[in-house]
């Protein structure tokens, strides 16, 4: 058990950063590759931190970069967040993802996303994911996100501590 | 300025906790009146805290706090926090709203909900409302909404800090 | 069988919207009842229309109605909807609304909400609902919602035909 | 002008669908080009079709498509709808966008968006987007979105009409 930033309690992942970054990377190999590609910076039990590397293709017209990238980051970093807290489950789907876009990230930079999971339950899972550009205090989007769980690997609820605001 | 309990900085708010609470019974009495009304608890820059009383007229069958009473209660939270951090300004009006329930509240307890804002910029505020019941640590909803800011009171933006999770 | 007015096929409800008046009114007395509240006005598999007569305290600075108002009208309608395709089962609940608020409605006139599903499966139903001032045209709100349904009545999925736009 | 299958009436587009296939092909070549890339079907005020042909690279885990392709399309669906209605307005960008998943697409089908604009502000856009796999009649996904319009092409309200359920 580790202290997280927050004064909230992060209990130990069912798998390593290491270990999502190797299977994942075998599925989704171009997105998990590279210097510009995703890298999962750490897990614990209820959340993760994952790290989207500056890819000039991403831009969009106003130099920001284009949403979808950010809707793929927000949802990768729901699904880690989901596999370090129940285990590898590569079925879990996502079943809604909402996201509200805020400030133009930085220019140059890569984007990061912590997810905290706001409810993890038998059936569904759901989560807040803020990203930033890197180094920066402000977000520059936030979604929030639910995963259907497939029946196989139901667990009770395993009660997620939210630390209050 | 004081320290905010996740390590972050609360600014002062543009106005008390005690004057939006008489400002706004007076615009909304039945909402703010009484035992199972609406009562300010804390404001700042940035954010702010609001009681439910616990009221049996809004359960509904199961036992559970209906949905509109948790999306009027996150509607009028994210109204204080604007209304804390611009000023007295009562025609900001909500452009979206977005929420998630998650577990049935405490039987009998009132609700407290807490506000922060994401993005207080000069036409649009986002801002995420995590509602529990009193006491309680883990989240019953959680919404996340936008008001439109009216162009008579429109600020810069404020740079609210949103601290790391 | 008879034909919906965008051009699909509105199969039988599985309670007329007399029954379901009668019964939500027995529920939710206060909010189903008079001038000034809701009426069940159409039903059908897969969606229904609902009616909420004006109320001078729904009013809110500026002249529009409250967005909370709104927010009951669009979960009260959804519910309506399921109950209407799977039968009398009070304990579905709201999972997810996700709500924007357009325009101003007309003063002084109701507000009307339309309800399609657009997908009824067996844990979860998830609907759209249009929300326009009574025999206007433009809507004046529009919400998505998800509602899970408990285990006891949980149906196969029923093949809701969502006419294309 | 011309009849909208739904009943309502679709004005002329300011810009015509090859038009705009052309301009955005030259900005986002790789997302527009070829068998498996998007394609403008269709525009008219106030809407449009899109079409993005199957991609076996776009698949995730139980043969479903991926999320963030969904995203990407209705993202792309909506910007292309906003485009079609006010002119060549590269700078919009979205602020909010809200998606569910519905259904396993059909395998080895592309995917058609439908997007219906509900609001044509000066400022802000809302639309509606429904995704089916291509010749289904059941969505696969539906999302809302919010774009925010730059000042410099800002337009009165256009009245968009959303034909009735």
């Amino acid at each position: 058990m580790v202290r997280a930033i927050d004064g909230g309690v992060m209990g130990e992942a069912a798998l390593t950063a290491e270990e999502l970054q190797r299977r994942l990377s075998a599925e989704f190999s171009e997105a998990f590759h590279g210097e510009s590609g995703l890298l999962i910076e750490k897990v614990w039990h209820g959340g993760c931190r994952v790290r989207l590397g500056f890819n000039a293709k991403t831009l969009r017209p106003g130099g920001t970069i284009s949403g979808p990238t950010m809707m793929m980051l927000a949802d990768v970093t729901m699904y880690v967040a989901i596999l370090a807290s129940i285990g590898w489950e590569p079925l879990a789907v996502t079943t809604n993802l909402n996201m509200n876009f805020l400030r133009k990230p930085a220019p140059g930079k890569a984007l990061v996303a912590e997810c905290k999971l706001i409810k993890l339950g038998k059936r569904l899972a759901v989560g807040d994911v803020a990203i930033r550009s890197e180094d920066e205090e402000e977000m520059v989007a936030h979604a929030t996100s639910t995963y259907s769980i497939p029946p196989a690997n139901r667990q009770v609820d395993t009660g997620i501590i939210t630390p209050k605001l």
